[in-house]
C-alpha cells in the first residue's frame, strides 16, 4: 500500500501475527497508537518486553508467575493445598480464578491428550501432578479439562492414573469433575443437544 | 485476579486501552506473546516505538509519512497532481489507495465539520486544501468525505468554498464526489432504504 510509510507497514505486519488481529484491526490499532503520548507508547513497548522476559511458569503448578518464583496462588498461605484443580492451560486457571470461589491450588497440564496431534501423556505435566498428589497431602483432585473430546479423554486418563495411585499408596483421593449443565443466564432453546442431555441427566432436587 | 503476575496485569491494562481490545482479547494477546521468541517480542516493542517516533503527517497532504518527509503518494512522480481526492482521515486515503485505481493525490482534512461537537472549518485542513487548489494547477477535486451527516455537511461546505475560489480566480475546477449505490457483492434485501434510494436515483444505462 503506497499510502503507508515503511515504519507503519512493518508494525502492521507484526501486529497481524497476533491472534484475532486482522489487517483492518491492525490498521485501527496503529492509527490509535499514533494519537497516544510518546510516554504511553514507550510504556506499552516496555510492558511487552517485560511480559516476555519476566513472566515465567510457576515451578509448582505451571500457572503464570514472575521471575521464576511461585505464582500468586501457590504462594498464598490462605489457599488449601489439599484441593487440586487440574486445568489444560493457565488461561483456564485464570477463568476459574475469576469466579472467586475456588480456594485450592491449580495444576496446569499444558494441553490435552490428543494421539492424533501427537500429544501423549509424557508431553503433559501429568507426572508432576501425580507427584504432587502423592507427596502433598492432596485429598481431592478436581479434573477441570475442557468438555471437548480431547479434554474428556484426558480426564479419563487422569482418573485411571489417580485411581491406580490411590490403590498403590493406600490413600483415598477424591476425584471430581466440573458439573455439566445449562450455562447461567442461558436459554433452553439456545442450548445444544449434548448440554441439555447433561443437564437432564444430572438434574438435582429442588 | 490472583492467577496473574503483576507484569502481565500491567500489560493487560495497557492493551485494553487500544480500540477493539477488551479484557478477554488482551488476555489472549498476552498468552500468545508469551509463546513468541524473545527476539520477536523485542521487534514488536521496537516497532511500536518507531511507529510513534518516526511516523509523521505528510506536510503536503496530511497522510501518514515518515521522518517529516513527503508521504509515498506525494513523493511519487507518476501520480497526477491535477486530481485531488479530499478525505476525512488518513485511514480513508488508505482505503481508496487499496482500490489501486486512483492516480491523483490526497488531501486529509483531519475530520469532518460538526458544529455540535465543536469542529469548525478552522479546525480542519481546509485552508491548505484551497491553497493547494489555487497554486497547484488542480483540475478536479474529488470530495470523498463519509456518507454520514457530518461528512455530507463537510462536502457541501467544501463545494461552496471551491466554487467561490473558482469564481474569484476565474479558473474552472471540476468538483465531484464518490458515487452512491449498492456495494459490490451486496444484496438488494440487505441494502438500507437510503442506499437503495441513491442507487435508483443514480441508475445508469445498460
Amino acid at each position: 500500500m503506497l499510502a503507508l510509510p515503511p515504519a507503519a507497514t512493518e508494525l502492521l505486519h507484526r501486529l497481524t501475527r497476533l491472534p484475532g488481529i486482522g489487517p483492518k484491526a491492525a490498521e485501527r490499532l496503529a492509527l490509535a497508537l499514533l494519537t497516544w503520548d510518546v510516554v504511553e507508547v514507550e510504556a506499552l513497548a516496555e510492558g511487552l518486553r517485560s511480559l516476555r522476559e519476566r513472566v515465567t511458569e510457576c515451578p509448582q503448578c505451571g500457572c503464570l508467575a514472575q521471575d521464576g518464583e511461585l505464582c500468586m496462588v501457590c504462594s498464598d498461605n490462605l489457599r488449601d493445598p489439599a484441593v487440586l484443580c487440574v486445568v489444560e492451560t493457565s488461561l483456564d486457571a485464570i477463568a476459574v480464578e475469576r469466579g472467586g470461589s475456588f480456594e485450592g491450588l491449580y495444576h496446569v497440564l499444558g494441553g490435552a491428550l490428543s494421539p492424533l496431534r501427537g500429544v501423549l501423556p509424557e508431553d503433559l505435566r501429568i507426572e508432576s501432578m501425580l507427584t504432587r498428589v502423592r507427596e502433598g497431602g492432596v485429598r481431592e483432585v478436581i479434573v477441570a479439562t475442557n468438555p471437548s473430546p480431547d479434554g474428556e479423554a484426558t480426564a479419563l486418563y487422569l482418573k485411571q492414573e489417580l485411581a491406580a495411585l490411590s490403590e498403590q499408596e493406600g490413600s483415598v483421593v477424591r476425584i471430581t469433575r466440573l458439573a455439566r449443565g445449562l450455562p447461567s443466564g442461558g436459554h433452553l432453546d439456545y442450548a445444544d443437544a449434548a448440554t441439555l442431555q447433561s443437564a437432564l441427566e444430572h438434574r438435582v432436587e429442588m
